[in-house]
C-alpha cells in the first residue's frame, strides 16, 4: 500500500500498553527518537505488536504542528 | 510551556511552501528522518520560519499510526 | 503495508483539485457513497491521481465522529 | 446542525465497547461497508447509542487519506 | 444533529479567507475568545460563512491537548 | 514554547477521568465555556493534572470544524 500520509518512519516497537479500547505504543526510530502511537487494542492486536518487532509510523501532515523552544 | 502532546522532536527547517492558507514545512529531524508538516500560512509567518531554523515537531500520539511493512 | 487505522474502504477517484500546498480528493466508494478527502498536492501528484484510478480510502477510528439526524 | 464536516454518511450501529474513557463503535454503511470509530463513553452513552440504532458518520476531510493498493 | 463530537461552542465569525482548496475562518466565541478553524473552500460557502453569521465552532476532544505555561 | 497551533486558550481544570490509557479532562476557559480533551493517562501525570490547575488548552485549526445551528 502506498498511502497520501507524508510521514512513513521505520522503527522498532519498545512498548505497548493494552486498555480496554485503546493501547499506547512507543516506538524508536531508527534515528533513535521515540514516538508514541495510541491506536485501538484491536489494531494493536491484529498488528501482533510486541516489543522488538519492527514497524512504520504513520502520521498525515496536517497532523504535524511546529513549535520553537 | 509543556505540552499533553506525547511527541515533541527537535529538528531543523528544511524548506516551507507557502499556500493561500496554508504551509507546507519539511523538517529535518536530528536523527536524519525528514518531517512534512501542513500548518497555517500565518503561523508558518508568524513562527518566522524559514530554511535552517531550529524548531520542534510536535504531534499528538492518537495522530499516529502503526504499519508493518 | 498492514496499517492501524480500522478503516480502509475501496472505491474510485471522482475528481482532484490541486490548490497550492493541499488537493481535494473526491472518491465514490463501492457501495455509493462519495467520501471527500484533502492530502497535500505532492501526494496527490505522487500516487497519480485522476479521474477513475482504483484507490483506498485510509481513516483512523478515532477521526471518525457519530451524530443522530 | 449543517457541519463543514464533508463525510456525512448514514448506517447502523453494530456494536459498541466501552472503556473507561472511550468506546469502540462499529457501523454498517447503508453502502455495506463496515466503519469503526472511537468516541469518549460519554458521548456513546449520551447518544444512546445500541446495537441497531440509526446513525451518522461524520468525518472531516484533512483527517481521510488515500492510498494505492 | 446531536454530534459526539464533546466540544460544541457558538460564536460569530469575524473573518473568512479563501484559498483554492480551504478556507481559514476566526470565529469570536461567546466568552470572548477567538478560535481559528480552516475547512475546506466548498464547505464555507455553502454554510454560506461571512462576517457576522452565527455559527457553531466543533471540535472532537481527541483533537484537543492540554498545556502548562 | 510558541506553537503553530492557532488556539491556544487558558482555563482551569474541572475534572480529570482517569483510564488505563486515556484520560478524560474538563477544563472551564476564562470566557465560561467547558472544553473537553482527551490526552494520554501518562500526559495527565506527568502534566500534574488536578481540579482547580491552570492549563492552556491547546487545538490545531485544522481540528476545528464550523457548523450551523
Amino acid at each position: 500500500m502506498q498511502i497520501s500520509a507524508r510521514n512513513v518512519l521505520s522503527g522498532r516497537v519498545k512498548s505497548v500498553t493494552y486498555g480496554v479500547v485503546s493501547a499506547e505504543v512507543v516506538v524508536e526510530l531508527s534515528g533513535g527518537e521515540e514516538i508514541v502511537s495510541v491506536i485501538t487494542k484491536r489494531s494493536a492486536e491484529e498488528l501482533g505488536l510486541s516489543e522488538g518487532k519492527e514497524v512504520l509510523v504513520v502520521v498525515k501532515a496536517t497532523s504535524v504542528m511546529i513549535a520553537l523552544e
